[in-house]
């Protein structure tokens, strides 16, 4: 099977222009087929502040009223997508940005109320890997954006860490999948006051351990959580790194056992 | 030759969720290829004044400096784009959003410092039809934002009635183009003040007495202008229409002579 990368790329290696164009060379410099998902939460929470709209997080996902979603969508389709687009347009990379209304590419379900109303956040129901690999095999790069839609018009707040793993794994049947979590710390940390405390590998259960203590902040779970979920269903690497490392593959590895 | 019909919807009717209802449910019915140009002027100025920034326009053009340029890609690219994307997905309608810097479709040129600095304003000086003639042989529908791309990494607002032209011209030679340029009143009116004074015609030296006589608004004149240059390079027919009207080819139709 042929080599599929895809990389999710985090809120804060959005929002920093430097850090960005470091990953944006390095994501040029990836031989095969590959794929980009962002984030774009800290620029979400931002605008949200200039605006007056109140930002609301559980355990590292964001609750999502009607201004909430458009402040999304604003945020995630139009600026971060269009400032990747255009910078790897500049890399001779041919970039094509994505929602998951787009190409009816990742359909998904208004998530139901149970203990936490989380709003417009939606739950991934189906993946279009038929279009998205008619525009990998026209060498087209997709850059996708943290936004599902219901098929009825709505469109819908998903976690980027999510919609990686998702891809993911129903690519898995046609490509062999590497997923590399970039964001701004070297990988996962035995200890969060030390950045040179990255964990070479991790099990599940190392996983939970590390979160039962603590040790794992909340913006990581969902990564984690995701990267597991891929691990067990079909994807052949993942790893968690940053804008300098993941082309080398340094940084955490996850284990499947 | 194949009919291509490319429909611009403007600010108001995008602002409107019942216009544009209406403009996307006869938009869906259209047969053929078609692709959508939308603007979104009026929902940027709102964001901007909520923001606090000042909206400066020159005949009917925006001034973008950078902060300017956020607001149009976030609310162009992202807000208008996918909603109108989504609720064509809706309508079982294959709809891709689009600006010039996704597949590298429209490069542009920033515009150089005559009399007045437009800043981060973009004149075309290539479209991809390469790429759009794909999307519309996979039956994909294509919904462009007016956002341009320099090809190294800036993006740049361009006139969506200006797209929607060159759009027009670039792909007449291989389609035979109708452009509807679609708006809140039901054509160009000879009476500003009466809503039935329609112009069923209008000759381009009609157009220039109009203007000169001050009875042509400043909104009006880009989409004039466009319309007629359309016309004067291979564009079949143009015409100036409401969400009402377009798809009975009513409104004011723009004479070559």
């Amino acid at each position: 099977m042929d080599r599929l990368t895809i990389v999710k790329v985090g809120g804060k290696v959005v929002e920093d222009p430097q850090l960005l164009n470091t990953l944006l060379d390095h994501f040029t410099s990836i031989t095969g087929y590959k794929i980009l998902v962002h984030g774009g939460g800290p620029l979400a929470t931002q605008l949200a502040d200039r605006l007056g709209v109140e930002t609301r997080m559980v355990e590292g996902r964001r609750i999502t009223d009607e201004e909430t979603l458009e402040i999304a969508t604003m945020v995630y389709a139009g600026l971060v997508n269009k400032r990747i687009v255009a910078g790897l347009q500049a890399r001779n990379t041919n970039a094509l940005g994505l929602t998951g209304a787009d190409l009816d590419l990742i359909r998904a379900r208004k998530r139901p109320v149970v203990d936490i109303d989380y709003g417009f956040v939606g739950d991934v129901e189906d993946v279009n890997t038929r279009e998205l690999r008619l525009l990998l095999g026209e060498n087209v790069i997709p850059v996708v954006a943290p936004l599902t839609h219901d098929g009825q018009g709505l469109l819908l707040n998903t976690n980027a860490d999510t919609i990686a793993s998702r891809l993911g794994i129903e690519l898995s049947h046609y490509f062999k999948v590497l997923l590399f979590y970039c964001f701004e710390k070297r990988g996962v940390l035995a200890n969060p006051e030390d950045e040179s405390s990255v964990l070479s590998e991790l099990s599940k259960s190392e996983f939970a351990q590390l979160k039962n203590s603590g040790i794992i902040s909340s913006g990581m779970i969902p990564k984690l959580t995701n990267g597991f979920d891929a691990m067990q269903n079909g994807v052949s690497e993942v790893l968690i790194t940053n804008p300098d490392n993941f082309f080398r593959g340094r940084g955490t590895r996850l284990r499947r056992d």
